[in-house]
């Protein structure tokens, strides 16, 4: 293989000849073999790196630190990168010691030598445009890095609510598909007063609609960025206009709403907006769990469950037993759910490991997140495709649980109270009768009005109370 | 011991004549002896669920359905309660069987006994007012209580902020007083660049500050309740109008911006705002936990730490190392952070085994919840008055080390570059000279730009560059 | 108040005249007002830091250290407190600052007091016997607290587990008397194929059976302590004979195999062995909650849900819906299971948080494993009285649930083949036919041979294959 | 594409030609694109696959159930896959929805088709050799896969255990490297007293040796296993003396003491063994962080810190900070720890999930554990060759601390007594002098006493008390 030689504080080192990466890139792939998952695994976040970079071009220009020449290249690469070109350039892996010096390094080499390119230069040729002096200028990577991680969230975010819509407007359909189907409604599993099929599933909707706003919230808190905060948040190698200009620059070239931190050595080592956007997706992956939950209890059967509803059929579900069919899509949904909650403790775990001026542990934070995101993404596409959108319910057999139930003796309360309906209750259920015939055996209520107070549809919202 | 007899669907119990409480709640005392902490550990809630009953008696009253006889008394008993009479009748565990009944019953039953005395009965005599049909009428547990529990959380947050906004100030104030402390900071607790002491401690005030809104924004989501929802959030035994004025009453007792959740049936099982203040709190937690480890580390000493700060000395150290004093109110704050962070998970475990219509796991989570606002609120009280407010600076010892460190080189790098000031690095450590001397020795810079280059004062904000 | 003067290195303090405990508590007490729960609500606790300095005072009397009068008062002293006579002055918060030394400081007052009392001397003339000079001769916090900590975890595992085999008991003994019910058994929520309620009774006793193996195997690790380590368990200020002598003792005052860890060094910031049994007890808790999900699922109904089982009434189950009667003590213990994985997350920080040569947050440890096996005690206690033993169950919709299903055909499978058995459960599904009557009418096997394959009973167990 | 045509309960598919697997592993590929790994990655479980495929395969030979032909190609076939050579046929994704049943079946159809080949036949014959009737016969996907999983987590801990040896030794080594470097011990990150750097090298060898017991101890609970259970336990479709065989030949092809688990019924739901053995994973991760913790405060400086010890320089430390080095390995096996510990809580969720039955969460459990024992592998292998080996002391500042400080008048106490030391520790602390000074300046021992009393190699071990 060809190599170049290139140096750094610690020695010497052969780089392949081809490499856009430099000799501290090729250092933290020989540190850290850790995950597995590269830095090329996130696209997004190789682009915010890429757009850093570029905003602090401009800004030095400004500022004249940065000739002319050299911001061009600069951005030309850094375009060239958002264009996708070099994310096989970007090797390293996600958890990573050195609090993301190392990412930075990766991106500062990567531009750094395709800038060389540009202005024809070879590869390595670092007097002409250097990683450090040039491409990382008025930067280090305790600002650059973070804020590279919050508008790669930001960008993913934007994907996952897109996902997350869609999944609402699955369950909203079939809110409305089964509007009609009266079911009963279960409060600690036993048997409560009706409702519809389609308040459920349109309650499920409304339940993981509020999440956009929870996520979009949460996600705002990312837009907060420490540009010229440097090594520690006193901005030592930055000029006093730098912070401005760089963000200036950095709300152009994302498109994004994006603001200074009112307190840069506070903003520095903080990762509270990760631990608060980790718990919105640990909300998510709750109410995701518990719907699925609520699926699999509903189409409990064929025959011996609560059998409401019937699943899309996905795969046999039995290496044994034939004709089994199991709610495999919910499951895998759970899944994902408690791996998001096992990741927001990682999160925990990091953020509260942070001391004094910086949190080295950003890296697994940052991968932590990624990870719930992008498995929550297509776990959502995955619930919706192969499991919500085919979703059919059991009509008939809702309806009669409904009629045999002893729960409608509640919407005789407001007419008979609280203490002769509990009597009725009590006896319908050691007779094994119905609460109808015992009304009428009883004399209680005339037929009429019996069989209106019992109509299931009228159980399932608010009426005005009738008296004997 | 006076008893009187009681009876419910279950039978029939002697209750203590004395008690304004009843068989239910008499009945959930002997069924949870679970963690010793009981309802009248918590007045705030206490009030909150006579709030609830008086603003339904008002609602129902105006719905026709409660005379006006009956709601005079039943707003009058809940003064009562809201005074404090009547917290020692509040006899049941926090955690609970039921999703609450029990609590809600226990309410029921000590208004339903005082509004009979108020109207001259005897106790028990339900008949005259009785705790289903009166007090608990247009009402289930499954509104009533997670209504109640929402406003004790919102009031118990305004305390909680207030606490915290205290402790806010002791930083800030010492941010100030040690405004002109030049001290080493340190980034993966290798040196790094100088900073003030008053810059740290401003910027912990700062990161506290944030939480003041992030607490508030995420307590918001209480004021969402569902009531009129009763059984299952589809209204079943109330009247069309009641949710609209139960609500609007709720406003003016409370004083709270309390709204009508959008979707009753979601509302009802949805445990995610307990989810997301959890998180919250869990954030405040975290952010303690990580300013308590820097502060027990800056006062590590007295002789072999870093020994930049004093905190005040509250007790004698060790049983057996004479003169030893510990940070033991840092030390108990950790403490409290991570009970926070355990209380954290249990609120999530518990928010995810919702069923169908309800969530019968709340008692747990409201335990859980008020359990952490209760230490943290401690906690910050306790941080402020015994250790922030008392804290002094070895002034000279933190500008010795900044004199002596390497890391100061790093203000040398516009003037000679990355690479140069590399080398110059590793020269002073292995040699173990300042790089002071270096950089006159070599010649580099005339004394007279170095001098103020290394100038720390200079090194705390961003400057304009300065070239040979 | 009757006062008397006593001091320490901060100075002086009035100190209650009638108080065993001196200064160092008073000091806690006012530092520390964390949880609310005090030392003296674990006697368990109290007792095994009397029975560290007994066997201190002895081991310090053989070498010659301690005199012969003095052993004897403090020995006796101890004894007082094991008879359960000074549990009220142990006032200190059980979560505390300073790694336990106010807990060890609060021990050595109060029986140098008593002690001096027994001598005829007033409390507080510590020299005659001193707190620190005597009672904590030859030890440090930083061994005598962990040692007491680990001997009433022992005990207190012995009487959890007590409580655990009562509740084993109830779960065989309705394995025994459900022995003849015959159920479907399911997987995934899906009817899969018939077993008995006795086997599945019978498999919760067994499940839980394990968890007194866990749990004395956890607790083995507490035999191993680290008395004669002092600060930092190099023995400073200890003889080296002491560690042996103090160890033997101890093992006669507690009749517990207490063995000297290898390595005092090792053992002093060692959180390991807490690590180990707290995971001990969230796989309990684990067990619980699914067994008691279970529960909760098979009693679902009365007429809706499976309602295999009835569980024991312990209380109306709503305040609206009359009749209703809910699974509160399972629900109970859910919600305590929570509790101790909540638990086990403080634990895991805490032990994360030890630096160096100590583990400063043992405090909250010891407090979060004892919260956990008190409350742990008291649900399986409530389990087992409140409905284990009144579990009654559906024995004929259990079986005719059996015969209607589709998962019978399993049974076919050795003899009809996988493929031809799926198609007759899919035509049964779809066609809403019974699987017999299907097989009969294709003349798949002999009316003979399907009787024989499709009795409940012979699918209960392994089976000799039949060939057609 | 050359494709076949498979069918089962769902329907035809299109397999390509040249597949092993059949159409239900492609379902499951189709079905489950989540974490994007697949069961390709963990080449011991497929060896554990088909290990209970080949154990099974001659159990059913023995009991007269399959042909000696059939049972030769599928052990044969069975051997090739431990050979490595149809890793890749294995593309399933470890998190999916069905309990496994995808994997059991990628494993059948594999078998299947290659011992169709071995037979002369074309693959999808099944005819000849069907996955359901032959490869999974007499057993179920309950059984087969958790058995499959046990295996090879017990494969994989012997391995882990082999890395964490090699990492005790590598502490073991300094710890006598360092024997003779004196240093200040710590408490509460206070001064403590001397000990020596050998000894605190040597706890921490002794602290991850003890994982080495626990690993293997927990991981014993993987021996028992569930063959013979089929679907829910009770052995349908299972001849009497299969499991008995089937452990036979299990033990003999896997090398291992396999046992059957004493009630199938429990066994088969049950995960108790993953959640203790991922609490001892969890108990390795918060050891090495707390280990991590350690060496990162001791090297902290290189000249405001602790600075105790250097460690191996990796990397250039900051893109900002000439000449600044971090400890990337230390704070990288901290991540991995935060990452295990989150995936233990992953577990826990999973197995509280499990229902009635089965826990149909298994797969997310599996790769849990699978990942955190890889990522631990990864990480400690690192740390001992990039971090524990190139340890260096800085021999003299250690000396200078222990002699400079005060901790040391705790050696002065038997002699002395605690309050008249403590007395001195005051006095040499607020007016800045050495203890040794003032000791000698108030005449309280001789010199020749003080001299030897104050010796720090007499103080890290216990000593004989010493009268004036």
């Amino acid at each position: 293989m060809k190599t170049r030689q290139e140096h750094d504080l610690l020695g010497y080192k052969e780089v392949p000849a081809d490499a856009y990466y430099g000799i501290q890139t090729l250092r933290a792939v020989e540190n850290f073999d850790i995950c597995g998952v590269k830095l090329s695994f996130y696209p997004l976040f190789i682009d915010a790196l890429a757009m850093v970079k570029m905003a602090s071009a401009k800004a030095n220009n400004e500022l004249g630190l940065l000739s002319d020449e050299l911001t061009k290249v600069i951005v030309k690469a850094g375009e060239e990168v958002l264009a996708g070109e070099y994310y096989d350039q970007f090797p390293v892996d996600m958890i990573q010691g050195g609090a993301g010096t190392s990412t930075n390094m990766n991106a500062n080499e990567v531009i750094a030598n395709r800038a060389l390119e540009l202005m024809g230069f070879e590869k390595g040729e670092y007097e002409h445009c250097h990683p450090n002096n040039h491409i990382n200028l008025s930067q280090s990577t305790n600002d650059a890095y973070p804020t590279a991680i919050k508008i790669a969230l930001i960008n993913h975010n934007t994907r996952l609510v897109e996902v997350l819509k869609n999944l609402v407007e699955s369950f909203r359909a079939k809110g409305k598909e089964f509007a009609h189907v009266i079911k009963m409604g279960r409060t600690q599993l036993q048997d409560a007063v009706p409702m519809t099929l389609g308040q459920e599933f349109e309650a499920y909707a409304a339940n993981l609609e509020e999440e956009i706003a929870r996520l979009n919230q949460n996600a705002q808190l990312f837009r907060e960025v420490n540009m010229g905060a440097t090594a520690i948040g006193t901005g030592i190698n930055s000029e006093p206009e730098y912070s401005e200009k760089v963000v200036r620059h950095l709300q152009q070239i994302t498109n994004l709403d994006i603001v200074l931190a009112g307190n840069l050595i506070e903003a520095t080592p903080d990762t509270g907006s990760y631990v608060m956007y980790s718990s919105a997706l640990k909300r998510l992956a709750v109410k995701l769990s518990k719907i699925c939950n609520d699926l699999r209890l509903m189409s409990a059967g064929p025959r011996c469950g609560l059998n409401e509803i019937n699943l899309p059929k996905m795969q046999p579900g039995s290496s044994i037993m034939p004709g089994k069919v199991n709610p495999v899509i919910p499951e895998v949904v759970n899944q994902v759910a408690f791996k998001v909650i096992g990741n927001d403790l990682t999160v925990t775990f990091a953020a509260e490991a942070g001391q004094l001026q910086l949190n080295v542990m950003e890296p697994v934070l940052v991968r932590s997140i990624l990870e719930s995101m992008e498995m929550l993404e297509k776990a959502m596409d995955v619930l919706k495709d192969k499991c919500i959108t085919g979703i059919t319910a059991n009509e008939e057999h809702c309806r009669e649980m409904v009629l045999n139930s002893i729960g409608i003796v509640t919407a005789l309360n407001p007419t008979l109270g609280y203490e002769a309906s509990s009597a009725l209750a009590k006896e319908a259920l050691a007779d094994n009768r119905s609460v109808y015939d015992l009304v009428l055996e009883k004399n209680l209520l005339t037929k009429e009005m019996l069989d209106e107070l019992l109509q299931p549809e009228r159980m399932i919202k608010p009426q005005k109370f009738v008296t004997k």
